[in-house]
């Protein structure tokens, strides 16, 4: 099947349809980085990757549902597990190598695909066996073998790299170093194909939190907006996994970062009066989104509760409204730090001079994580810290930052501000005679154990500033009006 | 805190709670059975296990939802990742391990509870942490550390040894034989404790399958259908985990019988005429629950659907019926086989003497899969085939049979049955002279295509019978009505 003829990922007329060019764009892109780089231009490299592996829970037989490795999706896009792939850098020339399953297959999974079936599927040049793939390398004669080795700068961990029967036969040519920062590379810049994906993520996502601030009420669980969250997003728009755990605090909760894990599983009662930070996102064909939505449970602001929330949304703006390609992502934390800490000063809960604060960090007692992160096929996308680049800053609040990188267009981003009252961090600036001189204690007595507000939008980097991915009900008048109307589903607004 | 005094799991008011007693108790029968083994009678045995530990999705730091080892949980009934128990055996004295969390957890992650939070969560007779673990095993003087080391039956994996920094201090008395088969043996009897929580997670998952057969219309996907079942669960049960990636098959899928992985992630149309065959039970407290409806998408069954449904349901219904303590599960495998093929044989599909279709395995060409298999802990729980006890069958069917036990009180199973129209089989079938005698080809020509039912019940065997536990529309007379009614819940019937 020739390019363009209709192969696609879809899971039905309301969802998405991912044509396969995606991928082969990300091919041809990988290729002629690739071609241009040392070690590799005398040509004759063939790039080997390998997917994910299917899992049981523990010893047991129970499968967890699969989800493919990310490297291995942005190339080939193939959503089974156990396969690998290579592709002949001159050439471009793809091949995937999918298991022999045993008759048995038949009987208890599915039908058995012959290797066409997915060739045609994943519109690639060849599919193969697995126990094949050596004598298919050995025919490619290649010169160098790229496998993918290096770590991950937000986990710190390294990813897994190619393993079959028989790669000893190539040791020799085997190069793991020269693949993984080119590959992460072009990660980094989304295509065209790649934002219309993201962008569909976003809407659903969106569409979803939406869903979840009409139906929430104080006196429901957690849990249940998480799984309201979740079941929206699949039903409508085929998203079986999100990109992350949801993190659904409310009150006190809402200044724990991340919230939702098996620790704190979303499990308080919603209280009438409690704020709600809800940092949900459901990923479609592999591709994340990232939102948060910060709102009062009962759909009326207090002061107090205003006052904060519009603080956060005008460092929001503030960033957003200047982003665009060549700006520091470092200056973009800085800019959302001072609006917040000047907002904070004119509302009295800080004093002094923002200069000062900024220099012993003030920001980072209110916002101790970093502005935004790239996302992609990752919630927290990599190429953050390429080596050779912009170190990670040692400083509170910048050490945090998932990228130090000076922005171009393609680059996706979340841009999410917050103000936190956490408790540990409150307590220790109070400690501090560097800090403390500029808190209001009093004022800030009235927000303790308040919980905090994070406004979190998904954008990409266009030629002269951004497109706004996210859409939902972002001013307090437009929340309160939301969250009381009657309306089926929320009006998007012009981008302002 | 005292046993009784109220220590327990619980996700809200309308969930159920669960008393730590459930896993004391559990500690109290292991201690018993260690201590009258052999290596054991001496005293001094100290049993260690560790729990699961928290990953991230490959090499990113998307964390995954963490669900505790089965093993663990059955002990501790501990809930967070990363930690280490252990029992003397002699005294029963427990005590759970934790990770001591960096300061940074506080702002990340939440609260960093003590040490005493935890000893009253879990209601052990005290907590520390990990890197205590040497010297409170050293100060215990044991004669031997018990580790668990063993293949579980239905996944040919092994479990995972506990191993701590500074193990190697006990490497002379540790035994990693003796506590695997034992701590095994006791989970397959359950607790009236136990049975509470599997009593729940069947009432919750049968309530949602109802939920699901109520909103079911052709034109949906069967992932809706699934997203629905898992949304129900988790908002009125409180059941975040799934015992296993839901089985949606309509049409001719309901005859793949594991249906729903990331190959065949259910992703059909529901059509008009459709079998649905929804396999689908939620976990609560990391018990499982395992329930299958077979049904049509539109509520009304053909002639020929009934036919087949109601072989099933005899089947399901005469192995009901018999099963009791010291009954035999592969007789009541064959015994619904043998029922299978005399109804079939009723309806003409098939022709000629049912021993002698027995005698040629006929049952395994419409259900290949076993009757039904332990459930706890672990969907397929363990101890199908202990070391020791009857050995697996090598024949068609029975190989598939999960155990060859004996019944006892206290085992929970499911029985499931099943008739379906499975290409490869039919086909091999036809094929076979010793097989296709018995053969209606005519008749089994109208059936071919259509699919599959499968009627699964969980089941406690009790001190005369069994308890049901599942609690779904049955006949179909029954499952016509509710799909039809208006109710907004279905009301159980009295066991029959």
């Amino acid at each position: 099947m020739a390019e363009g003829t209709g192969a696609n990922f879809s899971l039905g007329d309301h969802t998405l349809s991912v044509p396969m060019e995606l991928f082969s764009t990300n091919r041809v892109r990988l290729c002629e980085k690739l071609r241009g780089s040392e070690g590799v231009s005398g040509g004759g490299a063939v790039v080997v990757l390998q997917g994910g592996e299917s899992k049981t829970r523990y010893c047991s037989d129970t499968e967890e549902i699969f989800r493919q490795e990310s490297y291995f999706h942005w190339l080939f896009g193939v959503s089974e597990p156990d396969c690998l792939g290579i592709m002949e850098v001159d050439s471009g020339q793809t091949i995937v190598f999918i298991p022999r399953l045993p008759e048995d297959y038949g009987i208890w999974m599915g039908q058995i695909y012959s290797c066409e079936h997915f060739k045609n599927k994943y519109n690639v040049d060849s599919v193969r066996y697995i126990d094949e793939i050596v004598e298919v390398i050995q025919k490619m004669n290649p010169s160098i073998l790229l496998t993918l080795m290096g770590m991950n700068t937000d986990s710190g961990k390294f990813c897994q790299e190619a393993c079959f029967d028989g790669i000893g036969n190539f040791q020799s040519i085997i190069n793991n170093k020269i693949l993984h920062p080119i590959i992460m590379e072009c990660r980094v810049i989304k295509t065209p194909l790649e934002v219309t994906v993201l962008r569909y993520t976003n809407q659903v996502s969106s569409a979803a939190h939406c869903e979840v601030m009409r139906a929430v009420r104080p006196g429901m669980k957690e849990y249940q907006m998480e799984s309201l969250f979740r079941h929206y997003c699949y039903t409508h728009g085929g998203m079986r996994h999100i990109s992350y755990t949801c993190i659904c605090g409310s009150g006190h909760n809402s200044a724990t970062l991340h919230y939702g894990h098996a620790g704190e599983p979303n499990a308080k009662t919603i209280e009438e009066g409690d704020m709600c930070l809800f940092d949900m996102g459901a990923e479609y064909c592999c591709y994340a989104s990232d939102i948060t939505c910060s709102f009062p449970v009962n759909g009326r602001f207090t002061e107090d509760q205003k006052m904060i929330y519009n603080i956060v949304l005008k460092a929001n703006r503030a960033v957003m409204d200047v982003v665009k390609p060549g700006v520091s992502w470092v200056e973009m934390h800085q800019l959302a730090e001072r609006v917040t800490l000047e907002e904070l000063k004119r509302a009295g809960l800080l004093q002094g001079e923002v200069d000062d604060m900024m220099k012993v960090h003030m920001g980072a007692v209110f916002m101790p994580h970093g502005l935004g992160h790239f996302m992609g096929c990752d919630v927290h996308d990599v190429g953050g810290y390429p080596s050779g680049g912009v170190e990670r800053s040692g400083a509170p609040g910048l050490k945090s930052l998932r990228t130090a990188r000076v922005l171009q267009e393609g680059m996706c981003l979340t841009i999410e501000p917050g103000v936190y009252f956490i408790e540990h961090l409150v307590n220790k600036a109070l400690l501090d005679p560097a800090q403390n001189c500029f808190i209001n204690r009093d004022m800030l007595t009235r927000f303790r154990r308040s919980g905090g507000v994070r406004i979190e939008d998904d954008i990409v980097v266009t030629a002269t500033g951004v497109e706004l991915l996210t859409c939902v009900p972002r001013t307090v008048g437009e929340i309160e009006a939301w969250m009381r109307s009657g309306e089926k589903t929320w009006q998007p607004r012009p981008v302002t």
